[in-house]
């Protein structure tokens, strides 16, 4: 619709970082990932996210995972790199590690632990951007960071060419149309949704594409969804949204009252892949805990009823 | 009334870290700075808290910071250092640090950014104590870490000889009173409000002491409201505690239109101490802004009503 | 699809309560109003909702309201009543009074004020239905109520005939996805979305409905919307949908800072009512306040490019 | 200190409401309850507060709750009367009905389920005075209401006369502070605090009195720990209050996994009456239940330990 096409779109999977027993990163799984979601057809990657484990991983990790999934990449797709700090000057830091690795833009979040206003907020994209040069993405996730980007803030840092797109994780589907609206004119800009969920709707609303965690598992069912939204076949789209949402929860195998968020989506996301065969294992970063045998069976069954067995 | 002092009590202020005009450590500043809360008769420093920017600055300038306080207190008293990170292989990490350059103990908020269950906060909170041997206080910060500390669980880690004591900015009297009465019986349990506004209210409750952020630019007034209140003379401290309250509305003089909670706490803290000639400049981390020329007419206003100019 | 059509679906609209400039129910406008939505070919009424100010209205105005929209419908659609109340004995009184006046179905929101637990939230839905016979619908309004309905109790309430259905306003088009789909075996539920901008995406999610408060204004776009997404014309449904997203912006005409959501969404309706010529008067009820001049004015800017005056 | 004495002061317990097992006002009970609490030397009382149920009876049950309250007062304490509604008709209808049933003023707290800016709560508050002429409290409960009266709207309207007081449930102990300080020069002002675990704390900071949900159960500890804080006896104040803190723990008696806070707090004040022998039975209304065998026992032990069976 746009004059030029997004940036970045189709299906986005935010990588997890798969880890040793002793919380290394594992290269050689995450190397076997990447081809895995690449061969599966998926159109780029995101790296350090909030599946990916980035605010469970040191410095030394992050960069390491970052560079093992860029030369595993090797230019297939680009790699978007989250640069998940606290504030500006921290993220600025991890920008620089995204550029010198090699990535192909940055994620970027408000700053979070601090008390921070909206002004502030659209000054601290500005500076990280105006520090390095790659593509930002704006990523909206207050689950995490406890502040809302406001539809108007997005549009206008686009408009000035701050950020190339937004990465919607909030569950705002109203401001998130909004921003899809407001950007029609801005060639390029990239409108992803992460709620793995909602792919067919979210596109029918004017989606670019979708960053889904569970498109670490099932990658070629989201790369099949997409691919009926980008055709107009919705109907199928549907049907096959509605196979991806019953496989969501594999999040609901894990026991709710010994684990929080964080553990029940990497941590059955992780299961599934090793299941899979993909990773050697499915271990995550303290202080979560890594699936108990019951639960990796209930996470078994759901892929064995979708067929991913 | 236990049968141990607490490790540690009184006024153990969150040091503000002065900057220079580009961002850095201002180390003269900073030795300045402690000279004048040691001299004025403080029994601790709380360096890299929130009010020391901590979610601000990248790890060397962390590093630097504590680095320069360390040696310019010369073990007059004890410095505690804040590990503010948002799981627990980082939180080791500045703990490790905080050793090296040698804190005398740790200060730990929950995991944030995460979506972490209560078994896992006490899963980090003694991961952390087990990698690092230091003694270390529980953080319970909720406006930054959006979770609650629950009585119980404070409880429990210091019964284990995890924490030694609670620095609560919860804002939650009713729990603190419950750590109050429930720590009697630990001998060295250190109770710290963070509420400079309610310190004589919370010493009559049970507090070990104070880390007030105002304690910056007014050590010599929170010195004399702690020793009347270990004194029982309560309506002297009273009337010092509505002197300061007052004072503390410095923080009002920041235009909340334009600036967020950190930028008006921080960001008057440190107007204040330029104000006193105590630190060489104001400047705040981005993306704060340092106060407009009318805003520190304004604060400088309510330092003469104070008799500090 | 499923072998019972659900027993409300289409386009609902949140009926605007018109009030006489003394702040009774101005009862001509109502009539009009009614046949006005109905003549557009609206499939029901929601009566006594958020957008119908129940919560600003006296009982003896709530009652009239309603009397006068179940007469003024006599039957050709039909009428749900809010029962918007803060606990069970309150709501059973509210719904005593729909069942008499002749509504066809409640409509019924978690307790409120008042501190609860889901499994007490499960006990006030039987006890309603218990006390009234009458149809009911959930109401997941967190935004108001500040809990929300778990889509596992909305689906037990279901599976046990307790409620007919669920009005969705929580924003969490995850949750909703998962009703829709825990719903496919329960004949006759009704699946409502009460978002406005995302009526095509969520119709495509599974909605069978929808609650539209900018219904009131334009209730042909919403029919012709609906239509569309119910006959697979899914590309008419979107470009419906986005000239109605671009009308909704007449919330964003009320000054937020001297107006609540309240008065921006209610007051912005009416207002664009009023100058469409259906209701006589834009006031609203106390605190409210009604539209300023120059925000009339931008309501009526924005119904032009609407092609509405 | 003031020149002229807060109007209410001292122990002003939220009086619980008795319940027949049918739900309806246990008129006998509330007589006894009465008696019960001015005998031990409380100095006012607040009826249909949050511990009295207000927003689970109907309008029928408070005017009779208020009714016999205000009749077996018979004018040994003043009767403050909670008009917990919505919004603002709402409000002045209990209003009136307070004004009718004799009681000597009203305790108002925001708007609640609507969504409503601070501009128009303080037109709120100010069209209710102006309604219903007796003299009024603000009641900040933000964990009902999920909004905070911020300090400068309290004393803007207690500058107008518009309230006479503040009753605090918020836990914002800053918040409280704050008011009392700007509320030295208002005469007649009082500022009394619902949290009955830092009473000692609070009248330290300045508050006039208590409401204490526990000191419907040991009213005679409350009179005891006030009178002891009014003449400046702070060592007496906190032993005492450290009692009543062990004491309030009654409410964790409550199994949390089956029942909400209001359901803790009423259910184990109405047991610990019934126990004491001074109501006939704790009954509680829908959709709380009522405590089971075990947590009754529970409660009874730690009346036990506090010397109170």
């Amino acid at each position: 619709m746009s004059p030029v096409k997004p940036r970045f779109g189709g299906v986005v999977p935010p990588v997890v970082t798969p880890l040793t027993p002793d919380g290394e990163v594992d290269a050689a799984s995450l190397e076997r990932l990447v081809d895995f979601l690449i061969e599966a057809g998926v159109t780029g990657l995101f790296v350090l996210g909030s599946s990916g484990e980035s605010a469970f991983l040191t410095d030394a990790r992050r960069d390491r995972a970052l560079d093992v999934a860029v030369r595993a990449t090797a230019g297939r797709v680009p790699v978007l790199a989250g640069c998940i700090e606290t504030s500006t000057a921290r993220v600025i830091e991890r920008a620089e590690a995204a550029l010198k690795l090699g990535a192909d833009a940055t994620v970027v979040t408000a700053p979070f632990y601090t008390r921070i206003h909206p002004v502030e907020i659209d000054r601290h994209f500005r500076a990280v951007r105006a520090a390095v040069d790659l593509p930002m993405l704006a990523y909206d996730v207050p689950v995490s960071v406890h502040s809302k980007l406001a539809a108007e803030l997005v549009l206008a840092l686009a408009a000035d060419g701050v950020v190339d797109g937004l990465k919607d994780s909030s569950g705002d589907d109203v401001g998130f149309r909004q921003v899809v609206l407001g950007a029609a004119g801005l060639p390029g800009f990239s409108a992803l949704t992460g709620h793995e969920v909602v792919v067919d709707a979210m596109m029918l609303a004017g989606a670019d594409g979708v960053v889904p965690g569970l498109g670490n598992v099932d990658p070629h069912g989201y790369v099949r969804l997409v691919r009926a939204c980008e055709q107009g076949r919705w109907a199928e789209a549907k049907t096959e949204q509605d196979r991806l949402t019953r496989l969501f929860r594999i999040v609901d195998a894990v026991d709710p009252a010994t684990a929080g968020g964080s553990t029940r989506g990497v941590g059955a996301f992780k299961t599934g892949l090793a299941l899979r065969g993909v990773i050697a294992g499915a271990t995550v970063s303290a202080p979560m805990r890594e699936l108990t045998a019951e639960e990796t069976r209930a996470v078994a069954a759901r892929l064995e009823e979708a067929g991913l067995l």
